[in-house]
C-alpha cells in the first residue's frame, strides 16, 4: 500500500511513550496488543526505564534505536510541544495524542492545539487525535487503542469505524460484536489536528477489506476535504453511513432573507449527503447495522423490499415501519403469487409481506420454496425473512437446522440480495454462530424495527449512487457577471435575462403612468410599493390587488406611497410596479443562501403564509438540475396544491422545476458575494410560472 | 382470589388432552413445566392411553376423575365441538384452544368458531384461544404454553405480556429475558372466542405482582369492554403499553363528509389511548422497556428528562433524540448549576445533558456526586445515567464496581425517578447480573434510542394517568333532540341555539332581498349559495366574496344561481345567504363523525384548502372539554397561524376552544342518528369565533 496513511494505519512497529503501570489507559493499550494477537514491534519509553508490564522500557525516544511507524503519546499536554521534535529526531511520523485539554477546551487549548499542528508540519508529522483514543486495524491485528477491546469473534468483517468520539467508536465496537459483525478497522479522530475524517475516509476507499464505513461525526472540520472523500468513497461503491448530531439544533442565520431563517444547519447536512452519497442514521444501533447490511449486499437495483414472516403479526408491524422508514412494500406479481399458491396450497391469497404461518416449522421445505418465489420477484430490491436462530430450546435445533439450511440454499440460488434477521434486536450467540456457520444463513441478529431501516437506507444509498455526480460541475465555472441587482426590479430584469420568466409588471414613478400602463395590460391589475429597504411590502400596505379603472388605479397608487412612506421613512422609494392579476394559481418560495461551509443552497416550498407558518420546505446544495427541482417539489407536504385543487389548475411540474432550476443558475452565476437571492413569490398556474417579485442581499454594502 | 379468571390462569391442576409424543406442541407443552417448576397436578389424555413423556395418559377425558383447573385441548378442530360437552361433564371449566383454522381462516372457520363459543357459553366454558399458544403464569410456576420457554432469570418480575399473537408474545419473552427483565404473566389471547384481551387486562389489573402490560393488539374485538378495562388499569395507577399494528392504513369511510376522508382508523386509536390512558410504541423492542420503566418507576411527576453521560458526543445524541421523542431536556436550575460546578471543578458550565466526560472512570465518586445533584433539579420528571455495566474486559471491574456502588446510592437517596441505561442495546450478561445484584444498581441495558423513548412515554403515561377521566359523562346523557338538521340554514340555527357563534347570515329567496340584508349589515358582504346537495360551494360558482353596492349584490344573487343549478341541475336550492365579510383571520376546520367501534369523534384543523392538502389535523375521542380543545389546537403543525401573522389578529385560543367544545357537545346530543357534524370554516379572528358554514351528515334519508 502506497496510501499517506499507510504507515500509520497498518504499523509494523508501535512505540507507546509515557508508559507506566498506574495508568489504566496504559494497562489497555498494552492488552489489546494480545488480545488482538499484533505480531510487529512494541517499544515502551518511560521516563524512569526499567519495566513496564514486564516489558523493557527505554527512557527517551532516541534510545529506540530504530524508526517506528507510530508512537502513542501518553505524556501530559505541557511536554508535547518537546516530544514532536523528538519524535522527528528519531524518524518517527506518524503520533497518536490521547491526552484532551486542547481545541475542544476554550481559548488556551486551541493556541496549545494551533501550536502543536505548526510544529507537526514544521516536522512533517502526521497526527492522530488530541483527545482521542487511537486506532485499531483489526484486519493486520494492529490496535493503537486505549480502552480494553474485547476479541473479535465474527471473521468475516466487512465495515470500519470512524469516529470524532473515541467513548462511541469503543460503543459501537461492542455492540458489533454482541451482533456477531466483524470490524477491518476502528478509528477516532478526536479533535482532528492532523489527520480528519476526511483523509480516513480517503484511506479506507483504498483497503480491499473495508466494504462500508460507519461514521460518527459531531462537526465537518474540512468541508471540501470531506465532499472529496465522499465523493471517491461513493465512486468506488464503498457505502458511507453518518450518524451527525446536531439535529435538534436550529442555526438563525440571518433575519432579513426569510431562508436563512427557514433552514437550520442540520437540513445543509441532509443535503450534503444526498449530494455526496451517504446515507444518515440516528442510533449507534442503526449506524453498525446499517454498515454492516450494505457491507453485505452493496449496490441493489431499483425496487421495494420483499418480506416473508412466520407470523401475521409480525408482517402486519412489518407494514407499519416500512410505511415509517420510507420503503415501499410492492405488491406481487401474478407470477409471483401463482407460484407461492403452489408452493404454500394451504395459505390463502399470498401478499407482500408474506405470512408462511408457524406452520413452517412443521415442513421446513416451505420457508425455502417461499424465499425461491419471493426472491424472483422483479420488483423486489431486497428480500428479509424473519426468523429467530437459537432463541429457545436446543430441542428445536435439528429441525431449525434443516430449516435454516433450506433458507442458506434459497439464499445462494437467489439473484437478490437476501437477509434472514430476527424478531428483535437480541445476541449473537455462540450457539448462534455455530448453527449459523453450519448452515451458511445470512443472517444478522438486528431484529425488525433495525432490519428494515437498514433496508430503507441500502435502497437510499444505491438510488445516491447511481445518481451522485462529480461536485466539478460547469455551471460553477460561468463567469461572476459586474452586475450587483438588488432591488426588485433589478432583481427581475435579471431573473428574466437569465432565462426566469417574470410577470409583466412596469415600476411606474406617477399616478398618470400607472393608469397608463394598467390600461395597456387591459386587465385587473396589482400594484406594489418597489423599494430595496422593504422586503415584507404587504405588511406595509405596500400592495394593491384586483384593482380596475382608471380613478382607483390612481387612488392605488397614491394610497400605497403614503402607507409604505408612513411606514419606513427612510426607505428608497425606486416606485409603484403595476402588473396584471393573474388566474389561480399557486404561491412557491424560492430561496438561495451561502452556507458558510458548503456555500450555495436552494430552497423550495409553497409561498406567502404557509412557507413560514409550516416550515414546509425542501432544501439543495447548488447546482440543480431540473430533475432535483422535481424531487425538491415532490417532497413538500403541500404538494397536493400542485395538482390543482378546488378549481385551481394542475401546475406543470416540469416547467415549474426547470424554472427553479434557472432560478439555481442565476444565482450561482452572481458569485460568491451573493448571501441569497429569493424569490418570493413565485407564481404557477399550469405552465405559466412567473416570478412576481424578487430580492437580493450582498455580504458587502454596494452603494 | 376471586377473580372469575383465577383458576384458569393461576391452575394447580392442568390436563393436555390430545397429548402425543410426536406432536412438537405436546412436547414443548411436558418441557415448559418443568422449565419453569411448575408443582400442581398434571393428567394426559391420549386416545391410545399408555405413557406420553414418560408420564401415564388416560384414554378420555372422563377417566381423569376429578375437576382439574384448566384442559389444553390440542385436538383437530372437527373434534373440538365433542369434546367441550366432555370438559363440562367432568366439571372442567377452563380450557385453551391451540387449532388454528377458525375465524382467521375465512366463512367456514367463522362458523366454527360460532359453533365453538355457543357450546362453550351452553357449558358455562371459559375459553381462550383458538388459534393461541396458551399461557404463562410465571409467579406460580404455572405454564399451559407449547412453544419452548426459557428459564427465567430475573427474580423481580414486574411486567405482564397480553398478546393477541402467541408467537409474538414468545418473542417479546425471549427478549425480555435478554434484558433481564422478568415476566409476571404472558397470556396470547389468539381469535378471542371467549377470553379476550379486555378480560385479561381485568384479571391483570387484580394482580399484586404485575405492576404495567405490554399489549399487542391486531384488532380490539369488543371495544366497550376495552375501554373499561383500560380505565381500570389507569384508576389502579398500572400502565398498560401497546403496540397496534394498521397505522400504515388509512381507511376512507365516506366520501361526501370531509372528516371521514380525513381519518384513518389508526388515528382514532390514537384517541382510544389518549382517553383510556394507555401509551403507544411501535416495536417490540419498545413494548417491553416502556413496560419495564413504567413498572419500576410508577407515575412520574411534571418536567422533563435530566442526562448524565461520560460523553460529549451521547450527550448530543441524547438531545436529538429527546426531541424526536417529544420529551424535553429542561436547563439547569443555577442551585444545581452551582452544586454540579462545586461537584465537577474542572468540567466547565455544567448542561443538560450533562457530560462529566471519561475521568469519571478515574474518580468513581464524580458520577454519584452529579447524580445526586441532578437528582434533585425540580425540572426532572426522570434522570437517566448512561454507563455499561460489563461490556469490555474485566479487567475494569473493580472500579466499575465502586462506580456503580456509587451510582447505587445516589439512585437510593434520589426522590427521582433514576435508571442507569447502557450505550447501545445489549444483553444483560451473566457478568452484568452479578455485579447488578452487587451494587443495587437499577440498571437497564436497552441502549439510549429505547431508553429515551420510554422516558417519553413514561412521562406522557403519567400525564395522561393524571388526566384520564371516567368514561360516564354527563354530556352523553343529554337527551337526543327530535330535530334533525341538515341543511346549512338548519345546521347553523341549531348550533347558534346550542351556544355556537354563527356568521349573522341571513338567506334570501331573491335579489331584492338580498340587497336588502346587505345594505342592513352595512359593509362589504358574502353571498353563498345554500343546498342540502352542495357541500362545496366553491367548486360550483356558488360563492361570491367582497360584494358591495346594490346593483353588484343583485348580480352576484343571480349568478350565484344560475351557476349552481347549471352545476348541479337536480339541486334542492333553499337560497342564498348574504352574510358580513369579516377582518382577516383564520379559518378552522371541526368535523365529528361517528367511529362504529368508539362512538363519535371530533376532528380540528386549520381549514380551507389546506386541511386537506396538508391533513393537519387533530383528533379526540367525544365529549371534550375545553381544555381538550386547547391541546389540540396545540398539536396542529400549522399553529403559529393561530398567533397571528402578518397583521391577522392573534386567535384567542380560549374563546375558539370553548367553542370546538361547544361543537362537539352540539354533535352529542344528536344523538347516534348523526354521521358527521361539520363546521368549515369556523372562522377566528381575536376572540370573534364564527361558524360560517355547517353541514350534517345523517345515518338514514329524513326526508
Amino acid at each position: 500500500m502506497s496510501h499517506p496513511l499507510a504507515a500509520l494505519f497498518s504499523p509494523r512497529s508501535i512505540a507507546f511513550v509515557g508508559a507506566t503501570e498506574r495508568s489504566v489507559w496504559t494497562r489497555a493499550a498494552f492488552a489489546n496488543l494480545r488480545t488482538l494477537g499484533y505480531d510487529g514491534k512494541i517499544f515502551l519509553v518511560n521516563r524512569k526505564g526499567g519495566e513496564v508490564l514486564g516489558h523493557p522500557a527505554v527512557r527517551m525516544i532516541r534510545e529506540i534505536g530504530e524508526p517506528v511507524d507510530v508512537a502513542l503519546l501518553m505524556v501530559p499536554s505541557e511536554t508535547l510541544l518537546d516530544t514532536l521534535p523528538e519524535l522527528s529526531a528519531a524518524g518517527i511520523r506518524n503520533a497518536i495524542i490521547l491526552s484532551a485539554g486542547f481545541a475542544e477546551s476554550g481559548a488556551a487549548g486551541r493556541e496549545l492545539q494551533e501550536r502543536l499542528m505548526a510544529l507537526a508540519r514544521e516536522h512533517d508529522i502526521s497526527l492522530l487525535g488530541p483527545n482521542c483514543l487511537g486506532f485499531v486495524n483489526y484486519t493486520n491485528k494492529a490496535p493503537v487503542w486505549t480502552v480494553s477491546l474485547r476479541p473479535q469473534r465474527a471473521r468475516d468483517a466487512k465495515i470500519a469505524i470512524v469516529s470524532q468520539s473515541g467513548a462511541l467508536a469503543a460503543q459501537m465496537s461492542y455492540f458489533a460484536q454482541w451482533q456477531g459483525i466483524g470490524l477491518t478497522y476502528m478509528v477516532s479522530t478526536g479533535n482532528e489536528a492532523g489527520v480528519g475524517v476526511a483523509q480516513v475516509i480517503d484511506y479506507l476507499v483504498d483497503d480491499p477489506a473495508t466494504r462500508s464505513i460507519a461514521l460518527f461525526l459531531e462537526s465537518v472540520r474540512d468541508a471540501p476535504a470531506f465532499a472529496r472523500a465522499c465523493l471517491r468513497a461513493s465512486q468506488a461503491g464503498k457505502p458511507i453511513v453518518v450518524l451527525k448530531v446536531g439535529s435538534s439544533e436550529v442555526t438563525v442565520r440571518s433575519a432579513q432573507a426569510h431562508t436563512g431563517s427557514l433552514v437550520g444547519d442540520d437540513r445543509v447536512f441532509d443535503a450534503v449527503c444526498r449530494r455526496f452519497g451517504l446515507v444518515r442514521v440516528t442510533s449507534l444501533e442503526d449506524l453498525i447495522l446499517t454498515a454492516e447490511v450494505l457491507a453485505r449486499w452493496g449496490k441493489l437495483p431499483e425496487g421495494g423490499l420483499g418480506l416473508i414472516s412466520l407470523s401475521g403479526g409480525l408482517c402486519e408491524i412489518a407494514a407499519d415501519r416500512a410505511a415509517d422508514a420510507g420503503v415501499s412494500l410492492p405488491s406481487l406479481s401474478s407470477a409471483t403469487s401463482a407460484r407461492l399458491a403452489a408452493a404454500l396450497p394451504n395459505f390463502g391469497t399470498p401478499h407482500n409481506p408474506l405470512d408462511v404461518t408457524g406452520g413452517a416449522l412443521l415442513d421446513p421445505s416451505l420457508l425455502e420454496k417461499s424465499l425461491d418465489a419471493v426472491a424472483a420477484e422483479p420488483e423486489f430490491a431486497a428480500v428479509l425473512a424473519v426468523l429467530d436462530v437459537a432463541s429457545a430450546a436446543a430441542d428445536d435445533s435439528k429441525l431449525l437446522r434443516q430449516l435454516l439450511a433450506g433458507v442458506a440454499a434459497a439464499q445462494a440460488r437467489a439473484d437478490r440480495a437476501t437477509l434472514l434477521i430476527s424478531h428483535t434486536v437480541r445476541p449473537f450467540t455462540e450457539l448462534s454462530e455455530e448453527i449459523i456457520e453450519a448452515t451458511g444463513c445470512n443472517y444478522l441478529p438486528c431484529g425488525l424495527e433495525h432490519g428494515i431501516r437498514a433496508v430503507a437506507r441500502a435502497i437510499e444509498w444505491s438510488k445516491l449512487a447511481r445518481e451522485v455526480r462529480s461536485s466539478a460541475n460547469d455551471k460553477c465555472a460561468l463567469p461572476g457577471l459586474d452586475s450587483r441587482p438588488e432591488s426588485e426590479r433589478q432583481v427581475l430584469e435579471y431573473l428574466q435575462a437569465r432565462g426566469v420568466p417574470v410577470v409583466p409588471a412596469k415600476v411606474v414613478n406617477s399616478a398618470q403612468e400607472a393608469v397608463h400602463h394598467a390600461s395597456a395590460l387591459g386587465s385587473l391589475v396589482a400594484l406594489k410599493i418597489v423599494s430595496p429597504d422593504i422586503p415584507h411590502k404587504t405588511e406595509v400596505g405596500g400592495v394593491k390587488l384586483d384593482i380596475t379603472g382608471d380613478a382607483n388605479v390612481a387612488a392605488a397608487y397614491e394610497q400605497i406611497l403614503t402607507s409604505a412612506r408612513r411606514a419606513v421613512p427612510d426607505a428608497r422609494i425606486e416606485g409603484v410596479s403595476v402588473g396584471p392579476m393573474r388566474e389561480a394559481g399557486v404561491e412557491l418560495f424560492v430561496g438561495t443562501m451561502r452556507d458558510p461551509q458548503w456555500g450555495p443552497v436552494i430552497t423550495v416550498g409553497l409561498g406567502g403564509v404557509w412557507v413560514e407558518a409550516l416550515r414546509d420546505t425542501s432544501l439543495r446544495l447548488l447546482p440543480i438540475s431540473q430533475d432535483d427541482a422535481l424531487e425538491m417539489l415532490d417532497e413538500l407536504r403541500g404538494k397536493a396544491l400542485l395538482d390543482g385543487f378546488r378549481g385551481t389548475p394542475a401546475v406543470d411540474r416540469r416547467v415549474a422545476a426547470a424554472v427553479i432550476a434557472a432560478i439555481g443558475d442565476a444565482a450561482l452565476a452572481l458569485g460568491p458575494k451573493l448571501v441569497s437571492l429569493e424569490i418570493n413569490p413565485l407564481r404557477a398556474s399550469g405552465e405559466r410560472i412567473e416570478a412576481l417579485d424578487g430580492w437580493a442581499e450582498w455580504s458587502a454594502p454596494s452603494a
